[in-house]
């Protein structure tokens, strides 16, 4: 049997669980109201599942974070935030909780005591609220380079990031996101990196960063 | 959130993986030719998500065993069988691998160094060669309790089985099955044990037996 | 090749599409945000598919209902209403709809000139507004054949139903809903036929109501 | 709702159903044995579903071409054979019935009265049995448009092709196969197209052929 090789000590980069609704045809990105506790069930099943083809690696899986609808509907909704802390803390409690900061998936992270790293996007437009502008509104997914660079920088060093109405939102952020289906994402992802870089911003696998 | 109740160390039981084809309408009852490394990953990552699941109870997984057509073909097709083998060596080798004996299975497990438990049916005749009839051939599956019991006993008194045509044929088990999904399952087990125990067999975890 | 009975003309019943969700684990009873236009081609697929089985018997394909979770929503969401009604209108006008009375899903296949039969259901209770009682909320479903019938009988006799609450609300009903899931299903279903008969109501296959 | 573009009839296509196994991740390219009688229902309803979809253009499906595994298994087993070829008759028997010339398909098809279009493939080679290369044996799939085409001619002109080992085979096609999940697929095909048409072959949708 062929070895997946160990490419991710090599690149300086960490590997993390992404689990998301049973839902192919939909990529994940259809909201789906399901039973919190079955939802608990299937984000365990699906962190067991990519520890196991972890093992076929050298690098071990050292965080998760939500996919797609189910991650915009634990920021706001307590029960399946509680779902998807509860796997994590009962599957494997040294898992970082990726969230978005101030959301319901944070608290319910904090109060399992569990490690959580706050993200940011690079390449979606944020709401007055601080939400993510939904995909449905033109203009809600950044593909400019640039753009996506000024953005990133300004969570980073002034911690703050202009909704798509103008309006300053307060945001710290310890991880950035940049969605790898988009066929901009090499080129966005790359200018985020050398612009970041450039202000003199060190990135790290998310395991060396100091998380509460 | 609910939890599992932790059933298994009360009833004396162990916990185990049963991968299969990735085939709901078949109830992993159709034999399917795929890739053996696409088989091996499908095979870690069931493991692996039952792990998750388990960590949900006080009992750990501690064997994996192949189901339907899975284990049939795996039985006799080498790339299978290490396929099987080898998710199991690499997710977790301390799992016990149960195989039916003389099986390419047992073989690929023991060249791995993998603890083997060798599997013998209640529920199923056997033909010469000491294959299981297929189901599709009427009377494959036992339902009385008292044919599956005196087969049973025969396999671990006298380490033979009295094939479908007359003959007896030898095999050697550390370990039995009854399908759960037949009508009769219940019954037919409790008969069995029952036999067993009468005739001063006595019944464990697959955990305490000695291994080789 | 054996072929499917045509049990359907001997018993005096109609067949109809029960198009769901893809939603195999939640039994389609998950409600689902999607694009609407998605969802009708999903039901168109589900009605094609049904028809083509169909051929295996004597009897067509004659009436549509969605199943569970689309069924809950598309009453009250315009544009699922629509791509239901729409999905109907292009793949066989001639269907008869299926639908609750003054529901959108009503509203919808009338204004597409759509046959439609207006349902109650025998085994929920409903709430002030005509809704169904989520099942999430304790006794919502009526396992009780009297009190089932005498629900029914309601409907039919007097256009009302009593609501969870006390209250009564008006409903026309054509057609009467049994769950077939439920172990009490046959049981129950028996008993509201017996009692409508009793009655004076004489029950007959969907197509053939005069509809409007 | 947006309505499907009827490019069909625009650009001298007509429209047949694909069907092959349930099997997502494995593209209906993995081998799986089920009863033949799932199988008809199985293509039976994607037909189906696909005629329902059909409505939605102004053309009708005209042909059926099993998929991927199924095809290859079809081609010579004749219990499968018969499943597709009995979905046919049963569901629409006006519909023409793709098969390699010689095969078990081809019997099935005409034994039940259907019009059978033979078909060859310009972008894999043939074996001197007349079956095709298996995928897994490199150079199975002709990537260059030239060699593609060059074997196409010598299929409709002269009724043969050359094997992989060099040998001669007969084989009278009606229609040509290029497979669209190539990436060269599309200059292969236009490149066999051009060829064919300088040689004074008219190419023409299935519907306009001559079938017995």
């Amino acid at each position: 049997m062929r070895r997946v090789v160990a490419a991710a000590k090599q690149h300086g980069v960490s590997v993390g669980a992404h689990p998301g609704f049973n839902d192919l045809w939909g990529f994940g990105r259809r909201p789906i109201e399901m039973k919190a506790e079955e939802l608990e069930y299937l984000v365990a099943y699906q962190i067991g599942a990519l520890q196991a083809l972890a093992t076929y690696s050298d690098v071990a899986v050292t965080h998760v974070k939500a996919h797609g609808a189910l991650y915009t509907m634990a920021a706001v909704d307590r029960p399946y935030a509680d779902a998807l802390a509860q796997a994590v803390r009962t599957v494997d409690p040294r898992l970082i909780f990726v969230a978005p900061p101030g959301s319901k998936m944070e608290r319910a992270a904090r109060e399992r005591g569990l490690k959580v790293a706050r993200e940011g996007f690079c390449d979606r437009t944020y709401e007055p609220d601080g939400s993510l502008t939904p995909r449905r509104i033109p203009g809600a997914v950044l593909t400019d380079p640039e753009a996506a660079a000024a953005q990133a920088l300004g969570m980073i060093e002034r911690g703050e990031v202009v909704a798509r109405d103008g309006s300053r939102v307060a945001i710290r952020v310890d991880t950035l996101c940049v969605h790898g289906d988009e066929p901009t994402a090499v080129t966005l992802a790359g200018e985020v990196r050398r612009l970041l870089e450039e202000a003199g911003v060190a990135i790290v696998p998310l395991t060396e960063l100091a998380l509460d």
